[in-house]
């Protein structure tokens, strides 16, 4: 291609359209390392500011995604669905609804990441689970889902490299926060790791990277618009992030409330939103014609435990210990425990979900640094929901750490994140917009 | 200090104004080598997108005039006027208003630069009067001008280093058409050689960098603005560049214009800025009170040849050789001439500056790459202005080189700059506006 970089960044930066003929040559100068990352950078500032309208976003989607390896699942039979999330606090749909989903007939090949900021990553949570292994090869993974339906494995390397090195670029260039960016980034990987189709969930909230709802709408408007361009079926759901999603936070703490959401045994906001999401995939994956059937299946699944034996073939199949499921006491457990109790009466007015997210990090379930180990049963289990009536001297939430350090830095931490009012709360909605389908 | 490079990024990104603090980080880090290129084209494409104040801009001059050397001229007596013009073809004002200003007992300290792109440059003009030595140390120059009041010599390579970075930068990431960067690029190195009071030509039409009047407005109005917030005196003037200045285009031919002023044999657009500039240096210089006071001794100047002579004590000071004022045929002469001739009959109604500027240096005037040498001789001499009624037959201009192949494309570009239309033009200013003093 006879193009000029610049030429490039001046059609972008005098707010004009590029082509996809342009488009590919900007993904693939920058897939080439020795391509200058000045230029980059200033394209992405460019782009920040004028933005892409959705063909250009498809077009950058595609040349991303196109820019490495894509996964090849054409053996497996049956609409392939994924599923990904914006990313939050106590998020842990994931392992509920992927065995549920599987359960029920749907193929799921689930690449998912470790925790990154404030939120938890998939894989990170189970590797709680002893022996658990997330590394597992194209082959294996295909294998594994023809027996099973099911596996939940670590994001390749060599997937859309060229997103790689803008999303590397974006952090230190003041071009994070960029709709068009965000959602190309998130729809390369998923394009690049083989699915038909996707359901989205889109956090809304002071948890999430979308403080406010129109931000929240529009990514996931632009989300569905490039699944419209490129052919592949695409819904998002916009879901409140202001506050956790579900009671746990921490690793082994994760996996066990998403067991016992299996086993039936609790309901919530992270059951409903793990059902809707499971629902759409059902749809989107021709299982199920409405989102009763789908939502009827899916209870069902709970009831007779299918999901929950769904899990247990997964730990087997990825050589963890399947006993962690009725004996909670072989998860990683930690020295020191400390109550937070409510030094007011009232209503819980406002949590602050990101410094929740903090806390925990900082009793030891998340990295500071990439190379930081994980305490696997370190974290935070809340004892109530926003909204909530509490009484002085009541229990707020339970922190596990094992440093006792850590423990007094997370406590701190936690104490300033919760509001107390005298006046309740109007009543709050968990799912805020179902967008495409 | 204890800033985040990224933050500043972001504020300048989301339309905030940077603090002086801030500006001066931005610039130390600049400063710094081994400080990443990709922040800074970030920076700049924001900063192109969403402008400085001029508060800001301001700041930015002199954080970058003090990112190196600043001359100090404090042992030379009286206010030192420096004059810079925004660059055009066939510009050679320096070469008559500087000799003739210094002849009126303005002290002259003149850094000059090189030709770049389409248009000449002072010192490459100079270094066609065989042994004109332009490389003079501070302390030559300050004694020179001690001496005789006048002194030109190239950029010192350590002036205003973070602008040569920003410079080089820009020209890679398309954001270069910066008011605010160019202002403060310009204004910086005027800083930093030293000068207390400054003229600017503002340049506006098809042979300039500003090609509409309220771009060339804009800068100039910038510039006159940064002075005023760092207490030096500026003037700008917006003056014509939608012909040649002069009449010659090329190094040994423009210095020979300029000599012909100064004799008092030729006057035209180029005598007419050259002395307006000049009168405004006189009166800032406080030389002079008024411009008609200013004009009138300028011109006397001229007649009694006092600024031939100053300009002869300025050859004869570099080691150049004085003889080329009264033999022209010392200069470098090229081995091939062609005259055009015009193939209609009527006026001059556009000439592509621009493009008559590459001419000339296709020819040899100019360099191509950093490393070409100059062909001093080579060049064009227009034999007619812009509204000049020709009849066919006519000759439009000369065309010098050392090369037959040069000469020949040179003619093929000068061909199509030249229109030819049956109506005449109306009457044209060549000064357009002042701004400030």
């Amino acid at each position: 291609m006879n193009m000029n970089f610049v030429d490039l960044i001046i059609k972008k930066r005098d707010k004009n359209s590029l082509t996809s003929e342009e488009i590919n040559y900007f993904v693939k100068r920058a897939s080439d390392k020795n391509f200058p990352d000045y230029q980059i950078s200033a394209m992405l500032m460019a782009i920040y500011l004028n933005g892409l309208n959705y063909k250009e976003t498809s077009d950058l989607t595609m040349a991303m995604a196109n820019s490495g390896k894509i996964l090849d699942l054409s053996q497996i039979k049956g609409i392939k669905v994924d599923k990904h999330s914006t990313g939050g606090v106590a998020d842990t749909t994931t392992l509920v609804l992927a065995p549920l989903v599987a359960s029920c007939g749907l193929p799921v090949v689930k690449m998912s990441g470790r925790g990154l900021g404030h939120t938890g990553g998939t894989i990170d949570k189970l590797e709680a689970i002893s022996g658990f292994n997330t590394e597992v090869s194209e082959e294996t993974a295909v294998e594994l889902v023809k027996k099973q339906n099911i596996v939940i494995m670590g994001q390749s390397e060599d997937l859309a490299p060229a997103d790689k090195r803008f999303y590397a670029m974006r952090d230190v260039t003041g071009t994070v926060e960029s709709i068009p960016l965000i959602a190309s980034s998130i729809m390369s990987k998923k394009i690049a790791a083989g699915c038909d189709a996707l359901v989205l969930d889109v956090k809304c909230g002071n948890g999430s990277f979308m403080k406010d709802f129109s931000s929240a709408e529009k990514l996931a408007e632009t989300m569905v618009e490039i699944g419209e361009n490129i052919n592949k079926k695409v819904i998002a759901i916009i879901t409140d992030m202001n506050e956790p999603l579900g009671k746990h936070i921490g690793n082994s703490l994760e996996v066990i409330e998403a067991i016992e959401i299996l086993k039936g045994n609790i309901s919530g906001r992270l059951k409903e939103v793990s059902l809707e999401l499971g629902s759409l995939m059902l749809i989107l994956g021709n299982i199920c014609e409405t989102k009763e059937e789908a939502r009827t299946l899916l209870e069902k699944n709970i009831k007779n435990q299918k999901g929950l034996k769904k899990f247990k073939e997964l730990i087997v199949s990825q050589k963890g210990n399947p006993e962690i499921i009725d004996d909670y006491s072989l998860f990683p457990k930690c020295k020191f425990k400390k109550e937070l109790t409510s030094e007011f009466s009232g209503y819980i007015s406002d949590m602050d979900t990101y410094n929740i997210g903090k806390a925990a990090c900082e009793a030891g379930a998340g990295r500071k640094t990439k190379t930081d180990k994980i305490d696997y049963g370190a974290g935070i289990i809340l004892k109530f929901s926003l909204g909530d009536k509490i009484k002085k001297g009541d229990i707020l939430a339970e922190i596990h750490s094992s440093s006792e350090e850590r423990l007094k830095n997370a406590e701190n931490i936690l104490k300033s994140c919760i509001k107390i009012s005298e006046n309740p709360l109007k009543s709050k909605k968990t799912i805020l917009k179902i967008i495409g389908g």
